[in-house]
């Protein structure tokens, strides 16, 4: 049965105390806010209550009446204080039962890591007639519940892992089959990097303002996307108007900003390429301390083309391990196009690989000597036959961890329009 | 006067499509909630709407039933979807005049910087009655207007700065002279691995009912959190509270559980240890594939007691960089026991450093072999005169990201132990 959405259609409750402390932020909101926009089904209220069985009481019934559907995160944990489904059942008049398909759900999980415990049998009890929603990552499921007509009600746990996956696998789903709109709503994502979103933006001031399909701009670090989102009859006028704009973009902003879209990732764009041309790439890392390596290896099979590398996180190391001489050291210091390079061919040579990306700066937040300020960063990229030397600036004012990131991002990239462009 | 607050005391409600579409994060949200705790005038709702004047002016009308103050972001911009202050006037039927104290204020500040626009001198009408909360950093002031009894409604704008200033300045001092708190509330977050959020919740379940102060569990991936809350009349009472239940709740559950409090992490806390006893570290990762490393070299000074490491996703490099035999990858396979140590060895011996760790997993989604699942995975500490090893089984249902971030975890609290109890 399709639900249908008024302007009241949606809303998202996330529950803890927590949040009314200010202790963290509400990423599950947001992320949810973009999960439902992205499938053409905006919400129109987000609230936050706190653990308390009286407000959030009050708050499901004001819910049920001006609402269709409410999401809720938070409160399914097996604590004292996790009080979301008890309160849902009793709110709605309704009794909670133990679902044997969660009793054995835990069973399994907790024979393989760890020991079940009391409070955990809490997690299996949910109300009569609620469809479960299964928690691939946690002991924690969720519900899909109709406790009376036009309002249903679906719970999340607050782990914004375990939500992320409950939602792709199970609730997402659910409402796309369920609450279709008259419209399709099709997006796609496109990412770009080495651009700024302003410099992005001001390239296509008439297109940010178009109403359909739209064009939204999204920055994160290092990194800008577009969302284009497409309201159409079918799915086969979404993705021709789709195409059409995505050229138009990629054109106006300049192709080889762009990296991937939708899912893809600079990391995963940038295996892909190497596993096409079957080679390999080793790194050696030095201001990011690793987390090139880890965002190469996040990515499932980064195995077939990644071979490892070296955190030459000490001058010692850089010497010995990659084979920097004193001299070059001495002369230009650790943060210099010659190191830089020096570690690339060091650790190519080492690992026997086709490619090879050395970084070498100053994260900060101390460290700047002379004109080597906080957030130089030095990136060389060795293959074969050719290499490239890349200098970079991000600025004192930036944060450690950004200046890692970025770091990371422009090695990616360079790398990427390197085995793009060269053979 | 003094305003009595209630149960239902304060809200929060933020008003832009922009949250609704998830474009941006809520960080004014926490941060009023933040000063508002710290006030002692915890509040008990938190919502957004989207600038939309039939919702914004349906809001407003139920808070104002149910609240006794409502504090707004957002809306008070020059532009046309800025809505706020003529909604509220419109809700509680007051009419819009314009204050010469804003227009003032306007015309000094565009002289100095910008060019004044028709749209700005909007942000000078404000509902007859209202007291202005003057905006030294902007040119959009608030309110704060009492509207109807036991009502009273504070508009900030959506820009964070602005909106600190102005809650410093005036709202927060106008706050605490009309709504005396007679509590003050403070906290402190322990922080514990090694131990379930269920297994951690059976061990203290009075602790966890008790009234004040209170204890709030909040578990993320490998850790559980308590935050304590004592609201007390002064900050000595307070600081005296939370220091005997800290006492009290890390000797129920195991003193070796808890790792650090508030800002501290895993690795920061590691970091200050080996600093303290003046000792290296060097690290020899398969599986985590840089995430180790990189959990480390996050760390501001990291450099003081981190080597470096060896990323050796491949066999051929723990032979090579590390020393592994190939007697033993072909005996034991990499993923075990004696390889772990060799490659903890290696390191050690090419780094000279008193510490190494090595670790060699299975992350997933494929790999296991045999016996061998997804989710096993090795970890080796080694130090000059002790070492130790660790088998974990993190499970073959878990993601690859989260199998690497456990092992990460699992090793940082591993040689945290070893280095507060072994020479």
């Amino acid at each position: 049965m399709a639900i249908k959405l008024q302007n009241q259609g949606i809303e998202i409750l996330c529950i803890g105390t927590e949040l009314l402390l200010g202790n963290i932020l509400n990423t599950n909101a947001k992320w949810l806010a973009e999960q439902l926009a992205l499938i053409g089904l905006p919400h129109y209220q987000q609230s936050v209550v706190g653990d308390n069985p009286n407000r959030l009481k009050a708050f499901l019934l004001d819910a049920s009446r001006r609402s269709r559907i409410l999401i809720t995160t938070g409160g399914l944990g097996p604590t004292p204080d996790d009080l979301t489904t008890e309160i849902i059942a009793e709110t709605f008049n309704n009794k909670l039962i133990e679902d044997k398909s969660i009793v054995k759900d835990l069973k399994s999980k907790f024979q393989s890591h760890a020991q079940i415990t009391k409070n955990n049998w809490k997690q299996a009890l949910v109300p009569l007639g609620a469809s479960i929603l299964p928690n691939p990552l946690g002991t924690a499921p969720g519900i899909i519940w109709t406790p009376k007509e036009n309002f249903t009600v679906i719970t999340f746990p607050g782990v914004p892992s375990e939500m992320k996956q409950m939602w792709e696998e199970s609730a997402k789903p659910w409402l796309v089959k369920n609450c279709p709109s008259e419209k399709i709503f099709t997006s796609k994502i496109l990412k770009f990097t080495g651009i700024t979103e302003s410099s992005l933006a001001e390239k296509i001031p008439e297109l940010l303002s178009n109403k359909n399909p739209t064009v939204a701009p999204y920055a994160s670090i290092g990194e800008v996307k577009l969302r284009i989102t497409a309201q159409t009859k079918t799915i086969d006028e979404a993705n021709t108007q789709i195409s059409a704009l995505e050229t138009q973009l990629k054109k106006i902003i300049g192709s080889h900003y762009f990296y991937g879209s939708n899912n893809e990732t600079l990391p995963s764009v940038v295996i892909d390429l190497l596993r096409r041309r079957k080679e390999t790439l080793s790194i050696a890392e030095s201001c990011t301390g690793g987390s090139l390596a880890a965002a190469i290896t996040a990515i499932p099979g980064a195995s077939d083309v990644f071979l490892g590398g070296v955190i030459a996180y000490n001058n010692k190391i850089k010497k010995e391990l990659l084979g920097v001489s004193n001299e070059l050291l001495n002369q230009y210091g650790a943060v210099s196009e010659p190191v830089a390079k020096a570690m690339a061919s060091g650790i190519r040579r080492s690992f026997k690989t086709d490619w090879s990306i050395a970084i070498s700066g100053i994260a900060g937040p101390t460290g700047s000597t002379g004109d080597k300020k906080v957030g130089l960063v030095e990136i060389f990229i060795e293959g074969k036959t050719s290499s490239e030397s890349i200098q970079e600036n991000f600025g004192i004012y930036r944060q450690r961890t950004q200046i890692q990131k970025l770091s990371v991002v422009r090695a990616l990239d360079r790398l990427r329009l390197f085995l793009l462009n060269k053979s």
